[in-house]
């Protein structure tokens, strides 16, 4: 797959991406989303995010620190964007954890998000099977779930997006595996929801398994890179930031470890 | 005091913690508890804390950034931990400050907090003594402070651990003071109230006593670690974060600079 | 001028410098403050807001994360900080962006700030004229906005500090431009919000206009000095902040590159 050329496009469209995150996310989500070479703006409140959405080139939605403004909020974004086309993408954090992240992610999931990005334990909490999570650590592998993604894409038309220590993308037929990252990664809180946020940066510029792919690369290489100077999960963080903006698409191309899987016929 | 132990038992356990904390520490508060070895949790609305705090190991709470939403939360979080028999520790940030801070942390107080984490200004204030505090940052040294201490233990029937220069934990009777730590730490904003969530992961192990020194002893062995190689309250943090994940239990054991002090007659 | 002068008499004073700022700024905003020598305190909350800018020394208002709740807190604030004869800085972000925004900003304006701290789009917009910006990120240069600026400044009263990859401040008779920092600032979210809490650390100690150069100059030679030992957005940051605590008055008064403008007869 051509994920550099994708990369090129998104550095050269600087997207927009109106990110509706949570409160620990915001500013690594923010410094992740500008190291990669996309132009972040947090905009959640009701009154303005509707508005905001209409002319952002992607929204994504995060309901890691719910909370009835913060819904208002996302389903104003969420039907400004539905009105300019504009692709926005899910992150259902720990929505298999209690009654309300439970309904507020179903509720969601009907909008039918251009893009799902979550660990194994949300992806089989929304595809309504049997999960092992229970805070926002997921505890269940990608492996384990990899048929709950499938048919999570295949109900809702969206491309499931699931990360953990490997990646697995899929619209429902086509998948693709991606290796990579470093140990710290999960030791870095919020770096899963700043990937989100980088979904919808290249969701701006590709179509959304292409954006997928491209995004959970960028991430992997980038963390690959890093992973080799840091002595920690606290010096990681800096140099995964630097690696995100020094990565070239033609690193990417070279670097990055994507398993085309077998399509699934329809 | 077998702080190394306690350590083990922490990280053995990866204790999901439910923080109720600010906006300012959300972020470095997560990444503080990933490094130790915890899980944590940012779950603070209303609707789901109690329900949350049911199930995690333990709870913090923390006035940093208060109002009305988060006191609810805060409420709700506690009466979930109280049924289910979870510790949970208040963050009683300048408290002295303002008449919403004094109304609020009485009201918490009165709630039988298992730990208090504050630093002397406010644990003067607690015990409703004569504060030098105003903003954020004390102003008393916490040798001024540990008769205030002892009382507040005695009164609330808690463990009382105060931090600055040299950090005082008390149950009223017993008491122990902590060395160590970095010039630089009171310069890197919300570390208190990471240690008041790190206190949060202890007691979910250990009893009050013993896991305040061990999250205090932590602190301090991991701030003094970073100190040599840092160049300033910047250069600090990725270094502290890293020193916090790989101090072993026999490090803390070796390193950690604590003083039992003679018990006080009850 | 003697920057380096206001510099001094900022550290020796500590001031306590309540911020109103926005979620993705918080924690390096106060982080900025600490390592300047400033005593940050972000405390919004309509309840106790006005209150505590009865007693700060300075009060910051930032409008990035907008919502009924910050605007309420910022009323009370900017009443509390009149009512004191407290200097308090305006942070316009965006303010081009949505209805919301600019009506805002524009409710803002009209109570009078003591200094405006905003790039060039957020000038243009708050001046009445044409703006190429969009998003969070201003896409006007200071040039194009210098003229924008004076009026402004000489409409409103205050100090008008614009912000870019060269700065302007001007009273509206008055003018200069500072030159430095480094291509990696705008990746790195949320400084110019930090920028606008250290206007008003150094505002609690001088007139508006020696206290916006002072803190833009300081900004600049820091952001200069982090740059050389910086290889990417990530890695800048924690040097950025060992250099603003690092660099002296003296040291100031030597790396700082301020350009005196004619002053514009009024």
């Amino acid at each position: 797959m051509q994920v550099g050329q994708t990369l090129q496009a998104m550095r050269r469209a600087t997207p927009l991406v109106q990110c509706i995150t949570n409160y620990v996310a915001m500013n690594i989500a923010a410094n992740v989303l500008l190291a990669a070479g996309a132009s972040p703006a947090m905009v959640s409140d009701a009154e303005e995010a509707g508005e905001f959405a209409g002319f952002a080139d992607a929204l994504t939605v995060n309901i890691g620190t719910l909370s009835p403004p913060f819904v208002a909020g996302m389903r104003a974004a969420i039907a400004g964007a539905e009105g300019a086309g504009t692709p926005w993408v899910l992150d259902p954090v720990a929505c298999q954890a209690t009654v309300l992240r439970r309904r507020v992610a179903a509720d969601l999931l009907a909008l039918k998000p251009t893009i799902i990005r979550a660990n194994a334990s949300e992806i089989l909490s929304l595809a309504g099977e049997a999960s092992r999570g229970q805070g926002v650590d997921g505890r269940d592998s990608t492996a384990s779930a990899e048929g709950a993604a499938r048919r999570l894409a295949q109900r809702t038309g969206g491309v499931v997006a699931m990360t953990g220590a490997v990646d697995f993308v899929t619209d429902g037929a086509r998948a693709v595996r991606i290796a990579g990252g470093s140990v710290w990664m999960p030791l870095n809180t919020a770096l899963g929801c700043s990937l989100t946020g980088l979904c919808g940066a290249f969701a701006a510029v590709a179509a959304p398994f292409e954006a997928s792919v491209a995004a959970l690369a960028l991430f992997a290489v980038a963390g690959s890179r890093a992973h080799g100077a840091a002595e920690g999960p606290g010096s990681f963080a800096p140099l995964f930031l630097d690696a995100l903006h020094h990565v070239r698409p033609e690193d990417l191309d070279r670097e990055a470890r994507i398993e085309g899987l077998e399509e699934v016929p329809a």
